[in-house]
């Protein structure tokens, strides 16, 4: 019996879902279980392939990935973001094709499943749309009982989104998923765009990965080439904000936010112009972080370990 | 004929707005030439109330004061701030009743009148709800080809709302006035919360207004008392954010602002959680400040000059 968390991830793969998926297969802290794939920066069936090519290449063939939703709770599925993540997801990079098939069940039955398996243990972390984690919790309103906490890359705080003026792409793409993985009874550390994009993971960085002995440390060093690209002008500098990895990180404790209040969490799930904004109630915080009582989800505010050496040197060493 | 800047003040007298007001009084780069209230921190009548007997005591009962709007664009006055502002809205101070009555002509018609008569050179400053702004702009869509320029103290951009988490107050209180000053075309200058709650008035300071030999600088003094208290969980002492009078001071050219693009704005006039937020579009600006072709509204995000000593000392040689 292994004393490492278990770990359902929940991902549309996607250049930093790839690296996130790294790093939860590297740590000695996670014990990646299942993994469900939703449309978001490509489509679900397409994330799964990905996920599975990446998984044999790294020698995890075990691990069972499910297709999860395609289209979102109130509108379709609406392209993705190949201008960022590639044509096919993971920055237009070839990996060979697994001879594995996606677990037959889908991607909340995958959850539910694994929740009753690691019942009070299971971790879930979710980096892309929510879709999946509504689809579940509907099916089954219990479903928090059974997990011990959810880590969610999503949302802007106070920082600007990066889709809309306001609103962060995995909110953006299921605002009402969001809004059902937020209302849930269950805590939840939400790592939105005020820290992911302070975290920045280096060309040199970048070359570490490019430089291993194992194919496919390699791999993710080429998929990020792309998404190197896409940040140049954010950054004045070849780069990428760690946006999916930081929560993965988060999630196996591999470094603790110093500023993550518990405060109230409201998705804007209007059509208007703050549609997909996670509004994240800061007032009265100026003389420090402040916990609402009876607020179970956390907002991470600040993360002041170097993020992108410890995710670097764990998939090295993974 | 005065070289000084003609100004037509929109306000909700108000505490904050009676520090603006003496400061616009003593400004040497301003000629206040008429006063237009809104319902907001109190109502439009006791606002102009107040103003009118504010303007007496300091000498100044020529300016015309008109009362605006009681209720806004799509809802009622809603009770207005007595926590805040007191029960008189200038914290519970009496001022001597003034003799003076409020100008016959509404706000907006007062302020398409100085409009003709100061044809390009009369500045707008709004340091209330926008509903005044929004009614004259209805009645003369004309207006902007005459007014130089606009300052509107309203909105946060990154910061905290202050009326809900992503609201600020003058914004909320009429989101539709707000909307229809934003989209007007002409030059605006907003002065949002990101700005006015990093400049704050000390104790000391308003001791240096109580110790004036002029009974107008002290009623200064003496309405900040509630004031202060109100700001005292937020600051951790006694003292007070300056928001209308950073707006005031701005428009005067008293400090320059040393962060502020010119970028889209969108009103969420909504009733969804987004109510009355100012959506600015900052992305793109981790590089340095950028403005966005063909925007005319330059939203304030830092202003590095010590904003109160430059605002007592100007008062109080006023």
């Amino acid at each position: 019996m292994s004393d490492r968390m278990p770990v359902y991830l929940d991902c549309d793969t996607g250049v930093d879902d790839s690296v996130a998926l790294a790093y939860l297969l590297a740590s000695p802290a996670i014990e990646l279980v299942g993994v469900g794939t939703v449309s978001g920066n490509t489509t679900a069936a397409q994330g799964a392939r990905n996920t599975l090519d990446l998984l044999a290449l790294a020698g995890h063939s075990h691990i069972p990935v499910a297709v999860g939703a395609h289209d979102h709770i109130d509108h379709p599925y609406d392209g993705g973001a190949p201008h960022v993540h590639g044509e096919n997801g993971i920055g237009g990079v070839e990996v060979p094709r697994a001879a594995t098939e996606p677990d037959p069940r889908g991607a909340a039955q995958l959850l539910l499943d694994l929740s009753h398996e690691y019942a009070g243990n299971l971790r879930v972390v979710t980096i892309g749309p929510m879709t999946n984690l509504a689809h579940a919790l509907e099916a089954d309103p219990a479903l928090p009982s059974r997990v011990a906490a959810v880590v969610t890359m999503g949302g802007a705080a106070l920082a600007a989104g990066n889709i809309t003026p306001v609103a962060e792409a995995n909110v953006y793409n299921d605002p009402q998923g969001a809004a059902a993985l937020l209302a849930a009874d269950w805590d939840v550390t939400l790592v939105p765009l005020d820290v992911t994009m302070e975290h920045v993971l280096t060309e040199e960085q970048r070359g570490m990965l490019l430089a291993s002995e194992r194919p496919f440390v390699r791999a993710i060093g080429e998929i990020l080439d792309h998404y190197f690209d896409f940040y140049l002008p954010t950054y004045g500098e070849r780069s990428s904000a760690l946006h999916d990895p930081l929560a993965a990180v988060i999630a196996a404790s591999g470094v603790t936010p110093t500023v993550a209040p518990r405060v109230p969490v409201t998705v804007d799930t209007s059509w208007g112009p703050g549609r997909g904004q996670t509004i994240v109630d800061l007032r009265g915080q100026r003389l420090g972080a402040r916990d609402h009582e009876g607020v179970r989800t956390r907002v991470v505010l600040q993360v002041d370990a170097p993020v992108a050496h410890h995710l670097v040197s764990t998939i090295l060493a993974g």
